[in-house]
């Protein structure tokens, strides 16, 4: 359970088998949990949409709070979690961060649904 | 917000559009928002783990509930999140109800985590 970083590799060992494939392990499932406790919420997912779909795939926080009705430390609170499953990161550039999707996180995510018996069928 | 029946569509509009591509609605959000809820504890990871991995697609309640260490009524009420999350589907035949996965549901979460500019680069 060691945190090189500030991001947790939160898909790990868990990452890459879907849901409809092996035994997912106590310690797998605890850390996918973590993501999706990082998704069930309305706001989070609408910045990770906004942030998943920019164009030149890096969406400044400047863009991303002037969206919201939220103040700037609560949408700063909403992609800390992100970033902390291990979904987003950001970079500082200058007065702004500017934040991207981590592809893998999302296609592990993608994988974690997918319903191989479909696809050889 | 009508509930037809005990399941929510909770996919709904939402459903087959990327987290890439087009702007997640408000409604949306909420309703995937919950669904991220239902997924995020570990006995329910495991639960839909298990039931979209059963041999035959189907799995029997009194297999599930041998797996973990918990109570009978504390596993129901996992399964009933999943099931009100619109995740499995349950039928009881004499003593026992068995459940499987709705594989809609499952696919428009694999597509929602699908990133398309990856497959067409």
């Amino acid at each position: 359970m060691s945190k090189p970083l500030e991001l947790e590799d939160v898909t790990g060992a868990a990452c890459c088998a879907p849901l409809s494939g092996p035994a997912l392990g106590e310690a797998e499932a605890a850390e996918l949990a973590k993501v999706f406790k990082a998704l069930s919420d309305p706001v989070r997912l609408r910045l990770l949409n906004m942030i998943a779909s920019v164009e030149g795939g890096e969406a400044c926080v400047c863009d991303l709070t002037g969206a919201f009705d939220l103040t700037a430390p609560t949408i700063s609170h909403h992609l800390k979690v992100l970033r902390q499953a291990g979904l987003i990161e950001g970079e500082r550039r200058g007065t702004w961060v500017y934040y991207q999707v981590i592809p893998d996180k999302l296609t592990r995510l993608s994988g974690l649904f997918a319903l191989p018996a479909l696809t050889s069928a």
